[in-house]
């Protein structure tokens, strides 16, 4: 295993410290917890935004914690849910007494640690409220999911609520207007190698050298096919049509679109499926309000991307444009 | 080999199509040149500030134009100079008749290229000034460098200049100050794998299962020393004192950090890298003005990173905290 670590059960405390150590004037860190909250929260008469999950997805998730965005989040092991326990502590670290909205992607780990969490929650008095992310279009049932698996579109959903939560708007309108972006944001990836967990230290899954996997999910899940290495022209392009199979679009109508590096892939290859997506774009007469290229949800090295079309209206385009600080940024 | 591409001769001009589809309001590309233009450009009474080297470093070069930053650049093949032709009509494009400064990495190819456009440039009487970058310690002369090469810190002397150059400083006061940063910026990278380049298609260089290669060029270029895989804490601990020996720099001094993925390289391990260089910065009471930690200047598809320090003053500061307007940026 080839990996800038020391020992593997550190490597998610290790990440913590750098992170804290980037932007101190930013965050706190509860390094036993594995809680990582804006500082001076509870933000008052603001809606607390808490998501978590399995580290391994950098930047999702702890790296979006901050002004305009989430207020904590919660990381659990590599690719494990973090404990029901640390989501109760985040949540009363952010509740000013107008509630807290948990954003969670589609596992059945997370969702029963957040569900538990917000039980306890509840008897304590604190409103919480779960919006649950599915954009994925790959596959139904998986691995780790009932359902659909909750993937880049994901951080769509935490820009849009963060915005809108910091222009104080209210538990149960953040609630609706999280589950209306995620029936309007589908995502696809595929993977051209697998990723390497630091503690199993060799490949999630085998591929062959010529090999690549459509559909794949983010820890590894098997996805729709496993075919032939194929062009970025084929492989975009199928990807485009399933996407557009759960989010019909009409000529002039308006989306985001997310390219996402999946860990392993240089930028040179994102943008070229970005060029590609524009063209399919522009044939269609769809407009592109903003294009998001990087990595934005990962799985560790795996090499490839995921395609994600939002289709946007005028308050989305506003959210999505607010300002925000984050310790995920360039300059 | 398993990339995002169509044909491995398109790679470049597929990218630029990206790159343009993402950012239509801001940058104009002339294709057969591979010329990246901010709009607008020549900005009146603003120096014009051009970069260029081959292609495969991305974000690092043309993923920097923009407002606050750099005026053109121009994107070589892989790994291959830009052309002098290119590079000339990128100068001509920019030149306000306010000058141009080229900020130019130190490689034989991209030095030559950029003197013979100079001295054409200059037959026009179009002002033209040339500062090398050559911020890495590893080694003294190299594949394609006599003399130190330079690699990530030349970020920091775009950025710089950039903002100081908006701020319309003249030619004469730019290059004077991009000298001094280039002379106030160490850094030094290692690679746990090699790059691929999209011609061969097979790694550029063979490294073993359990090796690494300490003080790696951009393009795979030997480093000091090809060792067994070592701990986190043992490779940046070396690195560090590596760079220190070039800029001793003494308790209550302040720094800017820069950790760059080179292209295959998880958030996760740059991050334990940042956490490992701020302890090392701590002991030695050296403040963190400001951490920056993603992929800055990159080789492919290369696993590994680099670690650059920034000696900063106060106006340094000032001119790294200028807002930019460019296509790499994540919100």
């Amino acid at each position: 295993m080839k990996k800038i670590i020391n020992k593997p059960e550190d490597v998610v405390n290790e990440m913590l410290a750098g992170l804290q150590a980037s932007r101190p004037d930013l965050l706190d860190v509860n390094y036993k917890k594995r809680i990582v909250t804006r500082k001076g929260v509870p933000i008052k008469n603001k809606v607390g935004i808490l998501t978590g999950s399995g580290s391994g997805h950098e930047p999702d998730q702890v790296f979006y914690v901050g002004e305009g965005m989430l207020d904590a989040a919660c990381a659990g092991p590599v690719f494990a849910a973090p404990t029901m326990d640390a989501i109760y502590d985040a949540t009363k670290l952010i509740n000013s007494g107008n509630g807290v909205l948990y954003l969670v992607k589609n596992y059945t780990g997370d969702r029963t640690n957040f569900a538990m969490a917000s039980e306890i929650a509840e008897m304590e008095d604190i409103k919480v409220t779960t919006v649950i992310i599915d954009d994925d279009v790959a596959v139904k049932d998986s691995t780790w999911t009932a359902g659909r698996r909750g993937v880049a579109g994901a951080i769509f959903v935490y820009k849009i609520i963060g915005a809108k939560s910091a222009e104080g708007a209210p538990l149960e309108e953040l609630k609706k207007l999280a589950e209306e972006v995620n029936i309007n944001v589908k995502s696809m990836g595929f993977a051209l190698t697998s990723c390497t967990t630091p503690l199993k230290g060799s490949p999630t899954f085998a591929l062959g050298g010529d090999e690549m996997e459509i559909g794949v999910g983010l820890h590894g899940e098997p996805g729709r096919e496993r075919t032939k290495m194929k062009t970025a022209n084929e492989i975009v392009t199928y990807v485009m049509d399933s996407i557009l199979q759960f989010l019909p679009l009409n000529a002039g109508e308006e989306v985001a679109v997310m390219i996402n590096g999946l860990g392993g892939t240089p930028i040179m290859e994102l943008y070229i499926a970005m060029g590609i997506v524009a063209k399919i774009l522009e044939e269609k007469k769809i407009k592109i309000f903003k294009a998001y290229v990087g990595e934005y949800c990962t799985s560790l090295d795996m090499a490839g991307c995921s395609v994600s079309l939002l289709r946007v209206n005028k308050e989305y385009k506003k959210l999505l444009d607010y300002k925000v600080d984050i310790p995920y940024s360039i300059f």
